[in-house]
């Protein structure tokens, strides 16, 4: 069994952002020269999230409507966890968007569906954070 | 390390469905030889979701409904992406149910919990669609 | 490859709880000997979830409020999964926090970023349940 890992760095300037990183992940597994097997793709933060959906602007327009609707920024004072922090919001955000991703490797590439994308989710950004790339396989 | 890999095929013909794959991925798991390791379920598509619960005629009605409460499909309009589509709420449905599920093989079965039992749920149906399964181990 | 399993046991006493895991998961680790590789932690029921998220008491009042929000207990009569039982916002709330989580193990120990731990997530508690720590690696 062969293993890779990789960070990749992000320090978004806006509060919100989806970022594609399907390109960055495919880098990656071309490093690790392993061909067969699966990659696990994290957020190492708990404000962020990595998921698989579309690139399409209306639809990530959508996304970011719809998550204010059922776990909105405003009022701060409503959440507990906003004492000396304004970011309770993006812990919820985090858990309906998902942290993680595992996806197949075969023949050395993405095992993906036509439309499907790695996105990562930023929903506290003006900050460093970072995700992992965990690849293993042979 | 032993990998095995195999596609299902699914042409709903409603616009929504939640369809027990259990017994076609514990199929995959008898053909592929491998008794321990880890097995990756996923959506290809991303207007649907590969997920774990009951399998209980009450509660996927109870699921439907919740769904469509909290990411509802009408009206249309209110969201972007539904330009010469209408399956924004599909994308946000999936969300919610996840795209994918990572189980457990031990002895050669699915290592499961009493009630544990895999769902395809199709969230834009009509057309042809597939679920990954890649399995990893020995 | 290596693989180790492990189950944890739980009988809460009331019915929701976040219970943090990130040290039995770090002595399975132990146990296994392997210092590289993927740990699933799931649950094996389906009203309990595993999630990752911050150690922070405020922020799990807010969790308990925002899920009650979205997937209410009450009324019982609004759910047709509730036939003898009074479990499904259960169901809907583990949806939401999500059944698993997947974990780079690198150099003997979980590969996590600054402010990340492992909860299991009670939603219908008081009764015996348990989690399961399945590790393949080397």
């Amino acid at each position: 069994m062969k293993s890779y890992r990789k960070e990749l760095q992000f320090d978004v300037p806006t509060r919100h952002a989806f970022i594609n990183i399907t390109r960055r992940v495919e880098e990656a597994l071309s490093e690790s020269g392993i061909r067969d097997g699966l990659v696990l793709v994290n957020a190492m933060h708990i404000t962020a999230s990595v998921f698989i959906n579309d690139d399409e602007t209306g639809l990530h327009h959508d996304f970011e409507q719809w998550l204010e609707g059922i776990a909105p920024h405003e009022p701060v004072s409503r959440y507990r966890h906003n004492v000396g922090e304004d970011n309770a919001d993006a812990h919820l955000k985090r858990v309906v968007m998902g942290r993680e991703v595992v996806v197949a490797v075969t023949n050395g590439g993405l095992d993906f569906g036509p439309w499907e994308q790695i996105f990562y989710g930023e929903f506290d950004g003006r900050r460093k954070k970072r995700v992992l790339i965990k690849i293993i396989g042979q």
